[in-house]
């Protein structure tokens, strides 16, 4: 299950990296959409592969290596975030470290077995909210669809973090990663084809 | 003695975090002084759970995890310092690399038992000495407290890392990571307020 | 031959960083030549010590650290061909990652004994000659060196993996090492004293 989870999630990831790098070649030569599945590729490789993992008490494993991708993939996506939002400068280097350090936390808590991943997942969560208010502070006319779209799907990783293995351990580890990879293709993928589309309609020929 | 240091560490990096960020917004959007003590605060949090660390032969814990951090918090630093002394450009980059080297090859000498450490403390020593020598080639009418203010503090560490048991053991863990704790509280925190009045006092409104 | 090998390689690239820093001042204050060399020392020095390999089953020791380093002199060497190349802006940003994922890939398959090891060969030769697209595509005047001379060098490291103990395990690592070796000084050292001829040709005072 969670072998054909990865597996599912790496095939995806490498479709969407040869269609993001095919169709996302306009813009200023940063392929974003392309980076970002392509980062994801290699991380899903690593999960399916599944060696380096930390395990439970119980005996379940935890893909931490998947927080550190999120540094890398994250801060572009953000990156696309903050043009849409028309963030730039010492803002947007901000916005980048706040990503990177929740990201970076999130890694920390989900590697630690001890009660201080709470402290980790505490900071993580502090960083999030202080990045969330950023981002909701810059008002812009595209801030609609992008407000509601990515934070529902931002938030609900650390809501899964939270109930699984990594946090309360209310829901499997299975479940939590077939959770992920669903966040995965919505926050990247679909995320990613909507911007294009937003783009091509703010920016005509 | 040692957990007690780096818990009294986290606490005042938290306070200094919230403190910075409240006091720092203004500037161009990115707050240092907010990062440098965010990015302390996770430090000081993984000492403080002690797990990731080198045990010496005579028994001693080195928290090599430290160096890690400073490749982050310190290239921070660095730009603010860079901004004061007016450098920019290439010459920026060429410091944040220096920089980086300094920190990573001390952390690659604190991770060291061997005798190798030595080659790594004097590439480390070297990076660093390339450093000062390009901050302190830079001459404005800021440089006066820059200089003998940050260089102070900056060049304890070496001094410290030397003494501790990462180098000839005269001092022991304790009082080494006491000796940090002034010294990240001096050029992290006392440096950034000082900043700030300076930058008041440069530019008016 | 291979602590002999590694030696070598510490002392050519201990004088290259010295060259180059003597040599290699002019230009925007980044001294691309001197922060490179400086780079592959450390990563010499770590593996001189040797101490942090995998081994394979036939005892071969292998020195993945290598491929981290070289997503930071890489990356700095890129920079250069870029400039070069007159590529830029957003363009420039994609190349660097390109060559960070292709060495960082490269470390996943230099670290992985399994057969698991093709896929991330597999996803570092893709961004590598993804890269190469990329590069070959810019084309300047400055561009008919640039293209032989680079990536005979660099398409060479690649081979060298298939064909080493990381790969099919044709050849030693011994030998692999040492052409590692030539490898890098042809690319690092020999391409930094080649481009600054030119900058010297191509912008006369």
């Amino acid at each position: 299950m969670l072998k054909l989870t990865f597996l599912v999630g790496l095939m995806i990831f490498a479709i969407s990296s040869m269609y993001f790098y095919f169709t996302g070649k306009n813009k200023n030569g940063l392929n974003s959409a392309f980076l970002v599945s392509f980062v994801t590729l290699i991380s899903y490789v690593l999960m399916w592969q599944g060696k380096i993992v930390t395990v439970t008490e119980a005996g379940q494993p935890i893909f931490w290596t998947r927080w550190l991708f999120y540094t890398f993939s994250c801060t572009l996506l953000m990156v696309e975030i903050a043009h849409l939002k028309g963030i730039q400068g010492g803002d947007l280097v901000q916005l980048l470290y706040l990503t990177a350090i929740v990201m970076f936390t999130g890694f920390l808590a989900a590697r630690d077995l001890t009660v201080t991943r709470w402290v980790h997942f505490v900071i993580s969560s502090v960083a999030y909210v202080l990045l969330v208010i950023k981002v909701l502070s810059a008002k812009t006319a595209a801030s609609q669809w992008v407000n509601s779209y990515v934070f529902f799907g931002w938030t609900v990783f650390p809501i899964v973090f939270f109930l699984a293995p990594t946090g309360l351990g209310l829901i499997g580890v299975a479940v939590a990663n077939l959770l992920y990879l669903v966040l995965d293709i919505y926050t990247k993928i679909v995320f990613s084809i909507q911007l294009a589309r937003t783009s091509a309609s703010t920016f005509p020929a």
